[in-house]
């Protein structure tokens, strides 16, 4: 089927083909997810390079694989940029310029100002393309390790702007939820501010935590420790990414744990037992409401 | 039987009793891995008040409850006390002056020195006391969470001192074995020191992260979220017990992690993206030493 047939003969609801710009966890299980469909759509995956393109080719349930951006995005209805976040943007936007003018651009970046502001700077692209967050992951990265439930009953946050098409915008939100998703909007900027706090300084605080951690305490860790510093398994090179990309909204949820780390700290050492109890009590509530 | 023909009909190792004074997660989870030997041992409960002693009645894997320390001890061959840290010194004085001569006192406490000194200075406990830390746990309390397989394979500390006497010693090792743990001796202000890396601040940076997240940011909570605050759900009164307990060890911990929390700040402030993926790389490689 060629492109031109894609755009006049179905309506842009039915999708036929999703490209996936990135094959990693995120990509794969956004892939792996699409097949549990009645009829799902035919899954092309994208790598930058020969090397891992081979390696994906043996995935049985990646229909076809391509170096050329050109050849993945000639016949899709949506395209799925899962690359590490510094290279959504530039995705995105080469994306526009290969792939039919009916197809949803989206991405599964965990940051999403910076490539909303560079994707909107582009006007062919700005239109269709509607940043996406689904909060799902895993400390394991890689197409192997991609599930097919990764992201049921998870939220995905979309971060539409006033340029995006109210129609392309419908289309994301339908998509992500045949993934499995609950879809809700919110501005780029409060989202970012949002996950520093929820997921990119709890990263960091785990790495802290891993970091300051003895060497010869290491035989005394229980439970408590290993799922506090789990985050600290990831991926570095992912990390990295995410903290350039966030780096304002990360820097003020930091200054913000830095004081009240002082506060509890003088709490301790003033030995205020009730306020340090009080201060326990109120984190307690706070985790148990986001259960 | 009484605790004279205790004492002198069975060798000492042969334990016929186990008291547990304070019966609530971890001494709950000592009865009930006890109960799995061919030959499971008696287990009496001492509790403070009637009404928990009421509810620890209907308990089935409980042989006897009991508000009186005399009657509970009288005799015991094994006596843990399952008490909160602050009560845990002065139970263990008390449990030796109405058990046999040659019943063991050991703990569950997290905090050690403390305990420690307050015994070794009364000279008719210090002999066969033996400070305990099985390092096992849930964010759940009381004794109807018990579970009797909390300590299999686990690691509890044994923090003897001069004053120990190497027979009972021995004693507890196989005490704590039997229970399912295994079993290493380290002096009581190094456990100190490296549980307060290990576990109690750790704790307290899983609500600093909770106390920090925005209420409106609580929708956007992922599973890493979930698993950095787990810590936080715990009890408020053990946990102000424990930072009490063991408060210059945290505070020295507290200080380092202050310190490095400036450090990590200062490198994604600067931009020094290099060095941040180091220190990443430090962190997840210190995480995977301790799994």
């Amino acid at each position: 089927m060629s492109a031109k047939e894609t755009e006049i003969d179905r309506p842009k609801d039915s999708i036929s083909q999703v490209t996936i710009l990135g094959l990693g966890l995120l990509g794969g299980s956004v892939a792996k997810s699409l097949r549990r469909q009645p009829s799902p759509p035919k899954i092309v995956a994208w790598a930058r390079s020969e090397a891992t393109a081979k390696r994906l080719a043996s995935l049985d349930w990646i229909d076809q694989v391509t170096t050329s951006l050109e050849e993945a995005c000639a016949a899709a209805d949506v395209v799925v940029v899962a690359s590490p976040v510094s290279q959504t943007a530039g995705l995105a936007i080469q994306a526009a310029e290969v792939s039919p003018s009916h197809a949803l651009i989206t991405d599964v970046g965990s940051t999403k100002a910076t490539i909303v502001d560079e994707v909107e700077r582009t006007s062919s692209a700005a239109a269709r393309f509607v940043g996406a967050h689904p909060i799902a992951g895993s400390e394991k990265s890689g197409a192997e390790h991609a599930i097919e439930t990764l992201f049921d009953g998870k939220l995905t946050v979309l971060t539409p702007t006033e340029t995006t098409d109210p129609a392309f915008l419908g289309r994301a939100r339908r998509f992500w939820e045949s993934v499995g998703c609950r879809v809700i909007e919110m501005a780029a900027d409060l989202h970012d501010a949002h996950l520093a706090a929820v997921s990119h300084v709890p990263h960091l605080a785990a790495s802290l935590i891993a970091i300051r951690t003895p060497t010869s305490a290491l035989p005394l860790v229980g439970s408590g420790w290993r799922d506090m510093t789990r985050l600290a398994a990831g991926d570095v090179e992912m990390w990295t990414a995410i903290v350039r990309e966030n780096r304002s909204a990360i820097l003020e949820s930091l200054g913000g744990l830095s004081a009240e780390l002082s506060r509890m700290t003088h709490m301790i050492q003033s030995g205020d037992d009730t306020s340090l109890a009080l201060w326990l009590a109120e984190a307690r509530d706070r985790k148990l409401r986001g259960e």
